[in-house]
């Protein structure tokens, strides 16, 4: 599992976490603003309430940062590595009010990734074994589209395209207005960069054909049943990568797999999540 | 149920949809700045793939005002109502342009701010004719508190403090910080404006009388079980607000709400809900 | 008297640094620009020209930050401390182009803040002795709210509501509105955060008489004579808190102290406030 | 008096409303949001409570379209007219809720603009007859340097530089660090744009010598008498602006004017300005 | 010739023409601000002075729209059309105002963008009738790289990736770095998107054999001799998409092309090109 | 050669390396992202390809420390330093990604720089042993106006006036609007401060006399012959600062320096550069 991508914390996500500090704490936070030693030292423990893979531990610390840049912030996991309940997924030495003011922003990040991570996980686990890809979707929270899909990658999966300008995907709406399947890939073919890889939606096996013939190079079987899955797959053969689209269930991915498809996508890994249980637990500093 | 609150349009909604065509568009819709007729006419029908409590309507049709200001969107239904699965939740008549680039953007608030509206109505069915208020808690998605504290309303319940800067809740690291759960109180009385009423969390009776002593305006019962619940709100007598919180499941609210507590918090209003599937079909104009 | 406030370096504030720099410099100090020696380094003195109440002085020294991270700002000052005329506020020890260029922006955060905080000081003086609380209002110069009710909070007195967002005020025109004073209450307890109290704007004893009956957590009496006020306080008899406002002059102060009331609201503490005089004396360094 | 100055309704401008909806609106006006009839039409009357200057009417008519865009706003004042108790400045006619929520906001902007209107203004009436232009300076508040120096010309008089970067002034200290009149003012000249005049500070009459002879397009004389005045316009006769500078009263403006100067600078036109009393009534549109 | 591509007058490209504005206007025009009649209407006629190939006009219609919303802006020309010395490109009705102030700003962008098409326009001169691609590079002026490859096809010619998050170029540096040219792809293929196509460079023929074995999508030829150049297309044989690169004249082109590669990337399409002569001529209107 | 001026690094320069990491990087670099060794070292030289003048060393370095902030980048020369093809004109020692991800960006800006500067350069050579002083104009690339203008400076040359806000230039289409030269420059002088100079356009001695009769300060003579420049001089007689504007070729600068004329602008000096080539060596550190 290799280390947190800190490229993520660039002026995107670090504007996402002064977001988050500006609808939580507005004009000040009107409880821990009033400690009566505004400089008492503190030590915070986040601990996992429930067993999860986590993600998110460099914007965690970022998040700490803001109120306090030198804080120490230290952790004996890194995203990607699995926890238990009531393991001690990091440690925080700052000011108490730092603590008690950054608290819940921390955690919030946490939660949501650590959430979309071990979802993603316990997909993966389902699949280990077969050669078949997993991707996301673009079914994401607004905003969190970068950090989400990172987090996609922590818990295993892969990414489909993460946004309609790294990756030409034509749907049936597409069809429609370019006049058949030939004349779309033909018509982009022609002015996307030659870097692009050019993927269809196709509903049977007929519109597989003609996406063949005209050239695609990912073959989308949206909604279509396992015989038919089967079937598509022999008809392309090798000639174009197959993508499985629609609502997948946790329980089919095996026998999916088995069919030979090279991708299976699934919204539901981002847009399925919930938070995962952490809090922090924070004592003085002696 | 009253519509949409307009106010939500603020700069601040704004710019999280702004940044959600940045993240999905960047330098370009590859697919469909090819569209061979630029100019041409399409419409879209938003539709429920299950059983959902609308939310955020006026912010999909700002997502579209984004591309086309003048964008005809068009709804029968508004925020709070139900919908079936089948049912249309709006329409839209603009550019194809505008409907292929926008739809997943769109359909991604609405399936977020859907989806909570809708478990949070599952929770206030299981409360009606209880005086219970049933709020949510901070436990949001960074950079949605606005948006998913309106989604609650929407769906039937209230909300807790937006944030650390428009309530007081006096937790048990504040108390120690403080020295006492009566410093606490009497300290943040002095400084905080007079029309903020301070909460405090209690873990046990003893705690209950400290702070009904203090004079506290709004007492919790923190991870108490349903005898002690009973036992608190006896001895405060209606002399303080009395809320309790922890992990509350929804089958648990009922009893909940017998024992003459004010206020239940539930944070799995906002941070356990997914998606509602909403999907959109697009056909050209004649 | 606590030292200043370190949250309010928050984004918002820094935020308002950077604008003074960007209206005072814009693209160049096209006199400092030119110095010869660009590294010649140099101390700057601030120094009180009139007797006043300091505030501002972390944002003094981050606005020297600005230009110059690790500038050696030092002070025997803190906010909300008096200073003589010709006492030396501040001592900068930095680049002489750092001193020449920052020097009137830093300043005139200083002058405005201490401007307020000296003001606010000569009113908290006429009620020492008294119990009354004295509070701002929201009439403050946009862009400048936190920061002006900072240095009211470092003049002795203290806030009242910050914003639209953390507390309610009916005022005639609202009740208006919702029907009369009653509903007005009734109809906006049930809506907002159980933390949040309702004020209620009162203009005869017979009003005061509904905002008590109607359950109003404070009552505001506006522009009544100290008679009327003495009234309503006997009325009230400490089921609410009890506020007045109006134009109050210094001199009427202590007399309205005496009438009972909880509260009295200024809005000159901010918006007659003028700049104190501080200046900046600059010397090269050996 | 010429008409508002339109292209002030700059980016610029635009962002300190929207700063001042910010820190007043935050996440929502909980007094205003729960109106029964959220439609309901209204008039505001904007009323004068004591003589002023108005200044800020196109600010304050597009803080309100701020909320509603198409408000009818009108006024028979343009910006530069005096004003008597009890006139009303302009009349709004739009939503209630509009009315409600934007009021303090647009009157902070008016209040504060039109006092140093009126401040200014009670300045030039000094002055009339006299050939002598009065400028303000630098010492504004932070954020508002455009605004506030607009008022100045609001009120009648004029501008000094803007900031620092269109204008030379050469103070002591800088004339230390290029090691005498001469070499600053030849160092400068040799890089600036020829299209800005250099003014450098004089403390006597040997410095005014010395900067008439290095050629100072404008001499300013800073914290002279009226005797070393008159001996400093004689020695310059002519050949540079001569501009006064120090804490000079508004009752010594007549007999400085005598001297010949051609330029005084007043700081306190902006820095010792006041709110004036305006304020809003408001009824339901039948 | 297809229309201008609205959609790039996106929330970035807004944000530049807000950028030039701020920094060609600052606090005001301080010679047009002056103007004796604000109101008076004018007529702008943007005229070519020299022969181009037209690009930029949606973003002068909104630098001018930016300062009256309802300017007319009319032409006879899309991008990407080619005009001749004294063709008049486009036409406005707006105020003096506008005109005088906005003009410089509008031009800059039009003579900077239509200066790069007319550059891309002679180029794919020199190759019509060819089937190579001509694409631009990365070499981009910070800031401009929508815009200026927005000009590139308007020119004529095509994009290689728009940055570094849409396409996959492995570089020698990179090679080095994966340990060889297999283990690069290799590790790369597994990580990316499906939809990504992966290029690497190389800089012999032995290379080019790695690039094809590890299946390499694109194989970049790095300053090879065009005998070089053509055993390589020969190797490759049509199993990968081919592309030279390196500092390519204007006049080798063609020899090029015959060489049988797919594609040329030039980086002087857009960093060798310069303003093209295009001026206003403002008249007043009657 | 004065050393870079570090007041460039303003929020204003910042933001345009925001804006161009924003562009190349968008979501990642998902070539470099996939580097085995995050954590490797490497080494980048920075080597001129061509002679050249150096110009944005302080923005090269600042565009690495965005990505790690203590990366070490040290130069053997300074802004204005001419270089040889060969020459390293800087080492960057950090990590193997930050040089892969931001040798781009950091040549980008490098070469735009430089190659203004070395433009710039060629043109003040051929004035060398002239008096007259060689400006640049507002045709500019929207965005880097400050950037070109300082580039401007390093090459030797000087700058006009910034923009709009700092110096008033009186253009025919202005002269009509206010009814004459003498009305323009009396109505203007009567507004703007008195620093500011006035320059006024002319397109023969009959106005270039009605000029100096209104007191312009700079005259500006618009393509104007040798002799009508010539002349012009002789009548202006020192008066007036003479300018001299139009298409200016580089062979013709030294004839019109011996005209007599103060001040030649030429636009080429910033529209006509052109990428000097840099590019950059790396190798993985020991």
């Amino acid at each position: 599992m290799k280390s947190f991508d800190s490229s993520l914390i660039s002026s995107h996500t670090d504007h996402l976490i002064d977001l988050a500090i500006a609808e939580d704490i507005g004009s000040g936070d009107i409880t821990t603003n009033h400690l009566p030693d505004p400089l008492a030292r503190g030590r915070g423990k986040i601990v996992a309430k429930e067993p999860a893979v986590v993600a998110g531990l460099e914007i965690a610390k970022r998040t700490f940062e803001k109120f306090e840049p030198d804080v120490d912030f230290s952790s004996n996991f890194r995203d990607g590595d699995s926890v238990s309940a009531g393991d001690v997924i990091a440690e925080i030495n700052c000011s108490m009010r730092t603590l008690l003011t950054g608290e819940r922003i921390a955690l919030n990040f946490l939660q949501r990734l650590s959430g979309i991570a071990t979802n993603v996980r316990s997909y993966v686990e389902e699949l280990k074994d077969e050669k078949i890809r997993l991707v996301d979707t673009r079914k994401t929270v607004p905003g969190w589209r970068v950090l989400e899909k990172y987090a996609v990658r922590v818990g295993g999966a892969h990414n489909h395209r993460m946004g309609l300008y790294d990756g030409v995907l034509i749907k049936d709406n597409h069809i429609e207005a370019f006049g058949g399947i030939k004349n779309a890939i033909d018509h982009i073919r022609k002015q996307v960069s030659h870097l692009i890889k050019i993927e269809i939606e196709t509903s049977d096996l007929n519109e597989v054909n003609q996406a063949l013939n005209a050239g695609a190079d990912v073959i989308m079987l949206d909604n279509m049943g396992l015989e038919e899955i089967r079937a598509a797959v022999d008809l392309i053969n090798g000639q174009a990568i197959v993508e499985v689209s629609g609502r997948v269930c946790k329980t089919d991915l095996k026998r999916l797999a088995k069919t030979g498809v090279d991708i299976v996508s699934v919204g539901a890994l981002i847009h399925a999540a919930v938070f995962v249980d952490i809090s922090m637990r924070i004592t003085p500093s002696s």
